[in-house]
């Protein structure tokens, strides 16, 4: 049975404070529920409707964790879907890890992209083109917010990533950065690219100027029209797509 | 002043059918009011803070249009932005007009694109790559509706556009329809097209069937990673960009 202790501490993840406290999210939905029950993210508690339960009872019984039974209408009050008739799991942070790139992937860095809904969006956008790794300014939207985690369609769970000092971590690597700006090489024109960092920024400032400063092509997409600029998931598409059309 | 009837007439225009009776429709903020007030759209009424009616004095003395002052906190209360320092316009929506599209232009078909953001964010894509002309399947998102509007960051103003029944457009166009499909030809390894209609279908069942008979030929975004699929909105974006290197 769903406590009021369990219902107070899912509705304290909605905020980013709580969420690092407890070194908690959480993730609803059927199919974003099966997909980190299916992923190396550590669920500690699933509350779930019984037909959620009976479906996806293979899974569940694999896990081996905490399991809660509860209604449409009890999951709908926890977490921020107006219609959730599965699961909600409360699932536990990784660390912020960094990685070491390979010399032939590409990565995705975000200079503050605020918005959360852009930051889920460019995790899919990211999964599907087959970015693994991903670093974020400490200024980016949480990953864990619930919004991100719902944009990115279950795709949160095939990426890494960590937030870091964007500069320090450019410096670090030594790698190609290429950075998103509305004035700089046509990204049409390109006939070679060598993987490495495609750079992607805050949403009205664009790339800081300190980060800026390590960017080793700046490249803009064409405009045909008037429309003064694209929004940033947008151009990351944009740009992830040309860039595995110039490397695969 | 604002009177409690213009409240009432504004606030009823969040709703389609109000907006359909009174064929109007309503702008707020800064950058999108400018823009309409210089676009061919038919504003009645401006309702404005004194800061922003100073600013742009020129162009709404050109314009001879109805102007109440109003404060920040009315203007916040009339439409749907949390925060509204400058400005809300009542306009007039335009006659639902088809238009002959040339031999030699990119049109974009939306077979009931149901996300008012989608439908906004694809009309500023449109915009970006000098798409001007749009076809919309009677069941897509209210182009008037205001978070449409909202998210094209003024280029409703720059775009032609029409609701009709697709089927029956597309077969009297008789141009080559590129459908989007998550099979189909790779659109990295088209080397020409001719310019015609990007046709992209409903978020979660894509090209309705009937229409998709129509289809001169299934184009796909390769696919590199683990997501099922792309957002509407990042796939048009992705099939603009190709298109546009190719035929410029």
């Amino acid at each position: 049975m769903l406590s009021k202790n369990t219902v107070k501490f899912i509705k304290s993840l909605h905020q980013k404070k709580y969420r690092s406290e407890h070194s908690k999210f959480f993730v609803e939905g059927e199919k974003s529920v099966v997909e980190v029950l299916s992923s190396d993210f550590k669920t500690d508690l699933l509350i779930a409707t019984d037909s959620f339960l009976d479906k996806n009872h293979t899974l569940i019984s694999k896990s081996k964790i905490e399991v809660i039974q509860a209604t449409q209408k009890q999951l709908e009050s926890l977490g921020q879907y107006q219609s959730n008739d599965s699961a909600l799991a409360v699932v536990r942070m990784k660390d912020n890890q960094g990685f070491i790139p390979s010399n032939d992937e590409l990565i995705l860095a975000l200079d503050d992209v605020r918005d959360p809904g852009n930051l889920g969006t460019i995790i899919r956008i990211a999964d599907w083109y087959g970015i693994k790794n991903l670093v974020f300014s400490q200024q980016t939207a949480d990953f864990y917010n619930p919004k991100v985690i719902q944009s990115t369609m279950g795709s949160f769970t095939r990426v890494n990533f960590f937030y870091s000092d964007l500069e320090e971590v450019l410096k670090s690597w030594n790698l190609p950065v290429y950075g998103a700006f509305l004035e700089g090489e046509n990204i049409h024109k390109l006939s070679k690219v060598e993987p490495g960092v495609i750079l992607m920024g805050n949403e009205s400032k664009g790339i800081s100027q300190e980060v800026g400063e390590l960017v080793t092509q700046k490249i803009t997409i064409p405009a045909f029209g008037s429309a003064e600029s694209l929004n940033v998931a947008i151009a990351t598409a944009v740009f992830c797509d040309n860039f595995k059309r110039l490397i695969s």
